[in-house]
């Protein structure tokens, strides 16, 4: 089913564990309005986080396969977990380009660094690949790279505990090392982090750059879908129409609404519940 | 597949969404250690306390229907998650007798209460379930039920984040309102939550009793295997040979390994890896 399509009508396919990856879809629809967008959220399942390589290699595989069933033309993995655990594994059986956080995240960090050294923040899964650190040294191999766990970001940012004194309280447990090795660049290696863009910013000091790994990856697939001539045939149109935009959800529609419909910013409803499990 | 057996000999089953169920496999080995054990952990779909009741219900089918074809005599649902919000229509299709820790909580703390006040904490699920107070209700109607979620509490535990100010500052923020309603009795409805007991303990004060539904649930599975005539032969053995015990979980052993080691107090080390999505 994974086979490529040149229709340049066909949708992007952009999907996550769960909801962190509607940050990277809103920075979408900004630079491309007028794409159709499927987007699919693993939410029956979420987090990935602390699950194994090979469980986040058979759920990636199966988001994929759902996405490639929708025939999608390019592919987003928004998903710092699933991109470093699976992706290399997972596009290499793949015919449709699909695109994940890590690189565009560790490109910014090794063109913004001055004093050589990097912080990488995300989830256990994510951390334990190495694989930030790696694609960094594949491209700067003198650059210092710092990596950590912080578990507890995520469930954090979902419970709403964001401007508490508990949350900076485990940030500060956390980032001390950060602080000690004098980083002047911190990827937020998961899409929850930015959420927590302030708690972490007065943590380290106005000295270190935070980078958005989701944002930087919304950014690289415009650049891609352009130079691959995969560009919707609206964007020639002035006003260009708006693309369509379905979600797809693997529990029941209803939680996923009300959250999506907070980080959109507008009221979310055309959501379609999978069963994720027969991919 | 999910028939009963009169067998003596075969295994208790046990199941939880993760790890948490443990506490009760531990307090179950204490009081029938020579009785065959096969304990499921869904770690490739932990947690549960988030998700909807419509696939709570359908992973729990799943669990069960796997302790079903491993010819269990007697299934204990160790999650309160699970036990809550699917237990009752799972129940219906089973002609093993499954018992879940919902009743065994509430009427422990039925017995308990003196003021007649009773605080009820868990996981989101758990609580919009009702089930301890609808429980408690049936028994007593004038009895008073406080319910309230603590969807962090999971996640601390995890992350070993116990003896913490952050934990105690979350854990006050909680269970404030509990205070403000002068409880006596809380029933700690959630595996998770007896290992922040100090915690709990300290914010409440002496004067409220905690109860551990897993524990109460234990010595109700103790009753009625007995009574049911399901004892292992064994049990009138002067010593009585120890049962075997069995993990199954549906992410790779290895982490499983460690935490179970670290719960159960000793290697844990026969745990075999289940696909569970596909009963």
């Amino acid at each position: 089913m994974n086979t490529p399509t040149n229709n340049r009508t066909a949708p992007i396919g952009i999907f996550d564990s769960g909801v962190g990856g509607l940050t990277v879809l809103k920075e979408i629809l900004e630079l491309l309005p007028f794409e159709n967008i499927v987007y699919f959220g693993d939410v029956g399942r979420t987090p990935y986080g602390g699950r194994s390589k090979e469980i986040i290699t058979q759920f990636t595989k199966q988001d994929i396969s759902f996405l490639a069933e929708q025939k999608v033309k390019f592919i987003i993995c928004a998903c710092n977990t699933a991109s470093s655990t699976a992706l290399e594994e997972v596009q290499k059986g793949s015919e449709i380009e699909i695109i994940g956080v890590i690189e565009p995240g560790a490109k910014a960090a090794v063109e913004k660094t001055k004093n050589g050294k990097i912080g990488i923040i995300g989830t256990v899964a994510t951390i334990n690949s190495n694989a930030y650190a790696s694609y960094i040294h594949s491209l700067e191999p003198q650059l210092k790279v710092f990596s950590l766990a912080c578990p507890l970001f995520v469930p954090l940012v979902e419970e709403g505990y964001i401007d508490k004194e508990a949350t900076y309280l485990i940030a500060r447990d956390y980032l001390q090392t950060m602080k000690d090795v004098s980083i002047d660049t911190l990827v937020l290696g998961c899409t929850h982090y930015p959420l927590l863009k302030e708690v972490i910013g007065d943590i380290m000091g106005d000295a270190v750059t935070l980078l958005d790994s989701g944002e930087e990856t919304a950014k690289e697939s415009f650049r891609r879908i352009t130079t691959s001539g995969l560009l919707h045939p609206y964007s020639s149109q002035v006003p260009a129409p708006e693309g369509e935009l379905k979600y797809f959800v693997s529990d029941v529609p209803e939680k996923f609404s009300s959250v999506a419909s907070r980080f959109m910013g507008k009221e979310v409803t055309n959501i379609t519940r999978v069963d994720i499990s027969k991919y």
